[in-house]
């Protein structure tokens, strides 16, 4: 599509290049973005910034902060071919479908409902990896613009009042967190047939993105010689969750 | 397919012919059943002989009890046709569409995960209907002789140790868990589009079935002048639930 404008992808940076492309979410999107083949340009935004600049891109905001007041989040695109704007994977590869119908499709016809059932139902599955991972972001990944901000929101925001410190789990409630995250992954392997290499099998969809979205974002924060969590993930059911990562490899590029 | 000799489906009874066909679970496969076009005929089986007619009938547990040993579960087939016996409704939808590949679909080619995730967010976002729902099965629908079982049973396999009436929501509570149904229902309202009959669209498929299993269920529950429960789930989601039981009227008969 070589007379198509590049699509601004909006995403959060870390502290330095190589630790860029950290966030689960965002990952969704470049797979999408990757995948149907569409030029894309990153625009990486520091959190302390987001509301400014997607405001001022005519992005709407998609959760509501707990004081009332709307938040805007990351994904987001602005699409020049189209003048369209907006925030949140789903509904991005949603219109990624509909805009540029001749690429492979990220929903296919019929399975919308069920990919968000998916999404709805991964997301909980895997839910103790919030408490494990958000330490991990914020002192190892994020800069120093963006540390103060998530230090300060992610209690109200996500963890109930507790900071990141707190809902880090310790001690015997790590092991336990831990073990239900690898239960969580292990049901989700169920669902599956072993030998299918993907969620609808040999079709590839946004639900393979969502997998490996949140794979990628653990490798970026924990694949280190002094951390076991990634290898401990990496040999889960019968080490199907790296070959995901592996088998989706060109779509998977950062730029 | 008239040379098919017709599988037997193990359903559990009420305390008489029209409290028949309470269970939500059996709902799916009598949908399954009935969709396929296959000939069966229902066996209905009180709680306490469970273990022992599917013994019998070569049926092999799908869960576990707290201490430890099988638990036989209902709904189950025999097929006469192949002597194949199971029970779990996944597991019979796809034996279904393997042994009898002619007539429509239950689960779509490339939907198997898909259709699984759908079934476990389905149940996590309608769970607050468990506690209201016993109550009313034990004291209306089941005939003396699977009572006492029932009540003895329900503490440890799915209550957490409470008693049912321990267990049924009351005063502000009963509120907030009604209010967490509506929402429930609401967020898989939000996963289809609106103008859509079913999951997938236009095409029937397992999903489908488990959400009007739950709703057959809670309808011989609660579908009685003096209960507003049934009023409510009706109305809900622009009244996309008793549309969804209007349109799957041919497949719900019981027989």
């Amino acid at each position: 599509m070589p007379e198509l404008k590049p699509i601004v992808f909006y995403d959060f940076p870390g502290k330095n290049e190589s630790l860029n492309a950290w966030n689960p979410n965002c990952w969704k999107t470049r797979y999408c973005l990757n995948y149907k083949g569409v030029p894309y340009t990153t625009t990486w935004v520091e959190y302390p910034d987001v509301e400014r600049i997607l405001k001022a891109a005519g992005i709407s905001p998609t959760l509501i902060k707990p004081d009332g007041s709307p938040l805007y989040t990351i994904p987001a695109i602005v699409d020049p071919n189209t003048g369209v704007a907006l925030a949140e994977s789903f509904q991005i590869a949603q219109y990624l479908d509909k805009t540029y119908p001749d690429g492979p499709t990220l929903v296919p016809a019929g399975t919308k409902a069920l990919q968000n059932a998916f999404i709805s139902a991964f997301s909980s599955n895997i839910s103790p990896i919030l408490q494990f991972s958000l330490l991990g972001i914020y002192e190892d990944i994020l800069s120093p613009r963006s540390q103060p901000y998530f230090h300060e929101t992610r209690p109200g925001f996500v963890l109930g009042g507790l900071t990141i410190e707190e809902a880090y789990p310790k001690g015997e409630n790590a092991k336990e967190e831990w073990k239900k995250l690898e239960a969580g992954f292990g049901n989700i392997a169920k669902w599956m047939n072993e030998e299918e290499k993907f969620v609808m099998g040999d079709v590839i969809s946004f639900a393979d993105f969502a997998v490996a979205g949140s794979l990628q974002a653990a490798r970026k924060i924990w694949d280190k010689d002094d951390n076991q969590k990634w290898k401990d993930i990496s040999n889960w059911d019968g080490g199907r969750w790296l070959k995901l990562l592996e088998n989706l490899e060109k779509y998977a590029n950062v730029k």
